[in-house]
């Protein structure tokens, strides 16, 4: 590190504020240089991990980005986490791609409180990373060869229901019981209330989960009757990423992607971690 | 529903009072719809399910009962859900067949203290099932298509021993280290204290539990000094389906079946869930 | 048991201050006998299994010991049961041969602080093993038929460093994640500090825990800055039996094996269980 730190044990609020203050985002000598609770980049990272082995991280001055897309073109993610999220963060821009797996089986050694840091040495094109009394070289690779980032279209979607990540990952586990596609439908129950319905469609059997505009966090558009369809199986990937407690908004339309936004951090004092995921329909077979 | 029902978190034990005085056992449109605790509804099942895959369930004004043998004839299960455990329940009798595990699966999805509501749809011949906000449409089996119910026989076994879930479990597990084959025994210990003895005899070690009388809750018969070998495979499946706190009762003879019965829910205070497990013996070859 | 016992539970204290001041070391009829908490005995042959599936047991008056060398004669255990830990011992001396796996599943049956009585059988040649109501007879094998015993040297180490079972454990886990060698060293930092290093080289990445003077509970010859390479699968195996709580010594020298000490029991007041186990180095290809 390029600049001196103190220990995060014995200080942390003081250093906390100061970075705040003094946040230091002209170039450091290797380019980039961070400093950042491990658990904070290891949730970061596990979302990208849900769609993609390699990532191609932007290291922006106002923190990381990301976005990419699945060998099947089919499920997107965007994701940043943002530079007041670190202890210290010290960037002249530029993109790195490495292998998710072996980043995050080193901060999978942390800690709870144990403190990231990581540089860039432009000399060796190599990530050094000290963790908890470890030091870890981690090699790069060149972020041409990794799939492109794409496009995330920004759409009008009709419908748009905000809930629990505890009622989304329950009605994922209901239609995963009987098939591997899922509904969601916005419509009115048999009691004449609006409801976001979560279902699924088996050989014999049915299940579906019906929450109401009272017991949804929100709920927008009931009128459109917006029906899609999609894949289980990515959905249970991202639904990794996506904690019980957070809120989940979730906006679809007939026969449209569905865009699932929420905060991989919602119990957090510093600030969000701002995830959106988007998943292509499946046209449902007549 | 037929009935309007109130919701059980809050009027828990006022609705159980109502019902059990006003317990309608008079048919419904449907045939048959019942609530009850969704724990226990499984527990029934499962002990069920450590023989057979698929259901007969007969469902009569006193209550579930359903009796059934495995596909190699040798064990058998005789259990009852008792008409006084329901919240609500209704009941036209006759007779359902359904897959085990695609019940199994959505009462699995219960939190702590949630009730189903399970009612036949005789048009469709489908379960409706309503659970913690889910609803599940549960294609039925033609029972006539199941295995016929055994009928279990009355059998007069000189043995007889009362041990705890725990003890059972015990023996089990220690003959399972050697082999496959479990013999039940009653006789003296070396001290001249009549016991159960539980014993497994492998190609070069021998293992056994001795409870003395004074160990098990009840022991009778030991005069006899009955003897029967077993399939450890099947008491093992048995096994998973008696709690570790109940009161098991093993009744056995000379190379007869042995009968092994238990409560199901030992730590309930709304009554029994009485299960009869019977096992063909092995002839041990000499 | 040729001696009268108290029963454990109510007159622990008591028992063991007699058993200490009346030790009988004489040869008992059946040649060998002893009494000891369950768990300790596991833990003495968990170290042992770590190596070898058949155990060749020495009975001597001053307790158990045993040493091993592996199939591939790469990895060493020397270990020692002292005869104080039992509550009861008596012994004529000799060697008893087992299959490992068979002795722990029947200590695994054992609750926290049942007693296991060993008995051997001359006639038969079995072991009997009384355990929480159950009997054990196991098979003994030949001890001639099992691999002969190693000499392990005494070696002038010039390194020699103390430290946690959770740091040695934290060193192996990091290496592992790269490659399946690892490297031990003793030099100085970047600081100028006197450091043990654990280190990995991967194909692409590396990753070192350095642990200085001051976070080593001792550390010596630092001078030396000897350096040797060794097998991770096999430290990962001697790893298995090493308290996180207790402490390991280290001691090595250029290419020449490794020493690794330490107290199996780290938490127990009734005196140690000491552990040798000495791994040959790899040569480094260059």
């Amino acid at each position: 590190m390029s600049t001196p730190e103190t220990t995060p044990d014995d200080t942390d609020a003081q250093t906390e504020t100061d970075t705040d203050a003094e946040m230091d985002l002209t170039t450091t000598a290797g380019g980039f240089a961070c400093k950042i609770d491990a658990a904070d980049l290891e949730t970061y990272l596990e979302a990208y991990a849900t769609l993609v082995d390699e990532m191609k991280l932007n290291i922006t001055p106002e923190g990381f980005t990301a976005r990419a897309v699945d060998p099947a073109n089919v499920a997107m993610i965007d994701e940043t986490l943002p530079a007041d999220r670190f202890e210290h963060y010290s960037s002249t821009g530029g993109t790195i791609g490495f292998n998710l797996d072996r980043l995050l089986n080193i901060l999978g050694m942390a800690e709870t409180g144990d403190r990231a840091e990581l540089e860039l040495d432009q000399e060796t094109r190599k990530l050094q990373i000290q963790l908890g009394g470890l030091s870890y070289t981690l090699a790069l690779i060149d972020p041409d060869s990794i799939r492109a980032e794409p496009d995330i279209p920004e759409l009008d979607l009709a419908a748009e229901a905000t809930i629990t990540g505890a009622q989304f990952d329950r009605g994922l586990t209901a239609v995963d019981m009987i098939t591997d596609h899922l509904t969601l439908r916005v419509g009115e129950t048999d009691d004449g209330e609006e409801a976001l319905v979560i279902e699924g469609e088996g050989d014999t059997d049915d299940v579906d989960l019906e929450l109401t505009g009272e017991e949804c966090l929100g709920l927008a558009g009931v009128d459109s009757e917006a029906e899609s369809l999609f894949s289980l199986d990515f959905l249970k990937d991202m639904n990794k990423a996506i904690p019980k407690s957070t809120e989940v908004t979730l906006r679809f339309d007939d026969e449209h992607p569905v865009m699932i936004e929420f905060d991989a951090l919602p119990n957090d004092d510093d600030g969000e971690l701002p995830v959106r995921f988007m998943l292509a329909p499946r046209i449902k077979s007549e």
